[in-house]
Formats: C-alpha cells, structure tokens, sequence
C-alpha cells in the first residue's frame, strides 16, 4: 500500500480528502467542515488545515497534494484562474496553479467559466466532477444539484455551456428571511413526495407565478390551519421545479434528453422524485465518487 | 374644525393616524414605526399606542377610531375576521370588529381572503385602499406594490379575486442572505433606468431562468469586475419583471388593460419605469390618500 497522492475537493464549506494509490484506491480519507469560507482564518490558514488533516493520516510530508474547488477562487489559497467556455476537462491540469511556499507539492486546479453575454457564469469544483464522468458521445447534459446547482452541457470532449440555478441558496434565504419563515418549520414538516411533485410541476407549468405560489404557502397555514399543509417540502418542490424549468428554458426539452443527475443521499432522492414527477428520464451518478476520478486524472498528469 | 374620529393604518411595521373632520379634511396626522410586530409589546400594547399618539395630538377621549391592516390579524390588537372574495369594499364596515375595552370606541376593519383552490391568499389594509379607489366601471387590475405586492380584479362594485407576490420581501431575502450579498450593496448602486428597464424585459420574457439570472449578477462581478454591474438595480428589475409576469399569469394581458398603480414616491417611480419597460399602461394612484379615503368611508357608514 504506497500512497501515490493526496486528492482534496475543498468547497466554500466542506472539506474532503482522500489518501489514494497508483490505482486510483482509497487508502484513508477525512473530511470536516474547514472549507474556503473559514479556513483562511484558522491557525495556520489553508496549509496549516491541510496539514493537520495529513498529520492524521500519518502521510509522508513529500506526498504530493492535488486540489479543486473553491480553495482556487480569488478568496482561497492561491487563485486558480478559470478556463473557458468550451473547455477540455481532460486538459484542466494544465491550468493547474502550484501554491508557492507550501511546504509539500499542491497543486489547485482551476475553475471554468463562461463569458456569453446574458449568461456570464463561474464554477469552481463541478469541472472536476465532470472530468470524473464516463461522459459518452455525442450531446449530453449534466445537473450537479446543491446550494448552486450546476447544469452542464456536454458535446464530445468538451464542456461547452453551463448555467447555474442558486436552488439551495434561495430555499434557506427565503425558509429563513421572509414571511414564510413563520409557515417553514422542519421539525414538523416530513417530506411528503405526493406534495413535493405537485409543487414540482406547478412551478415547472408556471414559473411567472413563483413569487404568488410562495406566499400561497403562507396563506394555506392562516386559512386552513389544521390541514396537513407540507410548507417545507412545497417551497423545496417550487423551487426544484423552477430549477428544472430554467434548465429546459436554457437547454431545450428535457424529455428527450438524458440527463446525468450526479448526486447522493437525500439530495439525488429528492432530484430523482423531481425528474419522475416530469416524465424526465435522469441517469445517477455518484458525485463524490466523480470527483475523486477526476482528481486522480488531473494527478495522474501532473505527477507522472 | 371639529374632528369626527380618527383614521388609522395599522400595518406589520408602521403606524399612521389621521385626525379628520366631518368633510373628510385632515386636521392632524402621526406616523411611526410602532407597526402590528412591536405594538402589542410596547407599554399598554396595542391600546398604549394609539393613546400616546392621540393624547399627542391633544385629541376628545370620546372620539372614535377607525383602523384597518395587520392590527386585525390573529397576532394584531384583536382579531377582525376576513370577508371572503368576492367582496364589496362598500360593506367593509359591515365586518368591522369592536376593540372591547378600549377606552374609547375603536372599529377594526376585516381583511379579505380567498379559498380558491392553488390560489389561497389573504390581505389586510389593501382592500381599505382599494375601497377608496375611485374604481370606474367594468372588469378592472389594480396594482398596490410593496413588501408583499397585492394584484386586485375588481369587476363591477366587487373585489373578485387577487393575488399576492412577495416582490420586496424577496428582494431583501435575497440582497441580504443569499451569494448575492456579495454584490448587492446598495450605497454604491445608484439606480440605473437602462439596466432596471432590461432586467424587468428579461425576467418577463423568461420567468423560468430567474435563478440562473440571479447567480449571473454574482458571476459579472466576478469576470467583469471593472464594469460598472448595477447589481442592486437589477436584481429589483427581476424581481419586479417576474412580479408583473406573475400578474399577467394569473389576469391574462396587461398590455389590453389599464391598471391602477396605487403608490407613491420611489416605488410608485420603480413600477412606472417597469410598466414602460413592458409597454404596458398605469394610471397612478397615491396609496395613502386610497387608504384615508377608503377609512373615511367606512367611518361614515360605521358612525352616523
């Protein structure tokens, strides 16, 4: 068992790492919540959380460290700056930024981005997840969900448009900072999936009335108190289905596309009852898994 | 100058009071911030309130009150139960609700609500306003903007349906808690007519992208930094866009139909600006003088 590197996805608020070999198998990972937000504040900022976290594992201090993800931006360790749209993930290691001064070889891979105009968009992590899907040929589509959910066009070897959907971002800003603060409660609210796909579809029919649709939420509670009323999960539903929506209006029909939801746990659950409610076929991918491949690709060509 | 009762509009945040004689003149007014959210915990609560504000302006101890807004609520002084649509504002006073031991005679006008299916809603001091609309004839939109936007149709001497859109509540959930906080900053984003006007055309034409249009607000601060963004200015531009999207939704064509815009100062000018954007016609109203009117009615019928 001789480690090979060290690959690290390292976003806004999660931390991941993992130990691997020459073929690609996990030796030992970690994971905490010293993402880009904070880490650039603990002792020692980024490279004193890194090491921390190999000192654990007892790695060797000549282990070489590849990294994507937030860690890259302008507020992170080093800046990474992005490739753009059409971008080769296969070539994102060649716009790899090697951190100065770092006391062990890291390497940031960089982020992608897209200039056209009325659709200037960033991300930072999901190109890697990419690069670690069997992508196939031809067109595809790919949906990342999260606080920023990713849609990402595919065609050939290149990744030639994304947009972003802020879904997760909105859900806590309006559940925690409106009116219908008063009407999301979750401790009372389990996710029923009969009203989350309804919502679904609503929002999908009917995005123009998303703003009317929420505080609908908020008058059901004060004129018919007693009635299950799932606010939680409806507000999750709209806003998923303007997610969906937004990606067809971007993207063209998405019943007669495949789409790569590449998620896990209750999220992909969650995006996966989206997908039925519409009829859309949706193929699932394990997003963590996606990211190690793709670290271990980028490494492979940076280190040998 | 013999006063005839005192007018209130008692909303969520603010308090106004209108001292007025028989002819419906104003003979002194208060305003303050002392709304239904912090009212019913000041010294003497709800009653404690407006008797400060009435011994300010050295006002009979008999003179009575007429208030409309929150302060009916459940969690307002005491409860005014709503009027289901379709309503007649004119019969407003017929709900009026008697605050028992009050000192004084104070009525608390009802609010409206409406049952129908995928479109409960409620409002409290809009149907006020609108009762003080000089409403015209046949099948007419009223528009009264704010936190909470209320869209009216008014079909003959009834109040038939309306809805809500929570236009201003998302635009603080969203400037203050979401990516975007990174670039909305209001004291350096004067407000820009082009790029409000281009923000309300692009939120109509495409309501299903708003969250996608909401993140590249944050990507064109970060790949076109020295570009001057407006990004306050368009994120309201959205988020009107997709309120009057929403409107023409629920109430068919707005370009086939005059609307009543019942405002005033900077917001009355932000929804004008979007009504021209779209080419749609408003005939402006001012919202305070709609609200008096329509309390000095209800006072009329309630007192003499």
């Amino acid at each position: 068992m001789t480690a090979f590197a060290v690959l690290v996805d390292w976003g806004t608020s999660s931390f991941r790492l993992w130990l691997v070999d020459g073929a690609g198998d996990v030796l030992a990972e970690r994971r905490s919540g010293e993402g880009m937000a904070t880490a650039g504040e603990a002792m020692g900022g980024f490279a004193g959380v890194l090491e921390r976290q190999l000192d654990a594992l007892g790695a060797d201090a000549d282990l070489p460290v590849i990294a994507c993800g937030m860690v890259g931006a302008r507020q992170g360790w080093v800046e990474a700056p992005y490739v753009e749209t059409p971008a080769d993930p296969k070539s994102l290691s060649d716009g790899a930024v090697r951190v100065p001064d770092a006391g062990r070889a890291v390497f940031i891979l960089p982020g992608v981005c897209q200039r056209a105009e009325g659709a200037f968009d960033v991300m930072r992590g999901e190109e890697t997840q990419i690069l670690g899907l069997d992508v196939g040929e031809g067109r595809r589509l790919a949906c990342l969900p999260g606080t920023h959910s990713k849609w990402v066009v595919l065609e050939g070897d290149r990744l030639t448009g994304f947009s972003t959907f802020i879904t997760g971002d909105l859900y806590a800003a309006i559940a925690g900072h409106t009116i219908l603060k008063h009407s999301v409660e979750p401790q009372d609210d389990a996710f029923d999936v009969a009203a989350f796909q309804t919502a679904v579809r609503t929002a999908f029919a009917r995005p123009a009335e998303l703003s009317n649709r929420l505080f609908a939420i908020r008058a059901a509670g004060l004129l018919a108190p007693g009635e299950a009323q799932h606010p939680a999960t409806i507000l999750s539903g709209l806003l998923i289905g303007l997610e969906l929506v937004g990606a067809a209006s971007r993207f063209g029909r998405l019943d007669e596309t495949s789409v790569r939801l590449v998620a896990a746990g209750p999220l992909a659950e969650r995006y996966r009852a989206a997908f039925d409610a519409l009829g859309f076929a949706a193929h699932e991918e394990d997003g963590e898994a996606a990211v190690r491949r793709g670290l271990l690709a980028a490494a492979r060509k940076i280190l040998t």
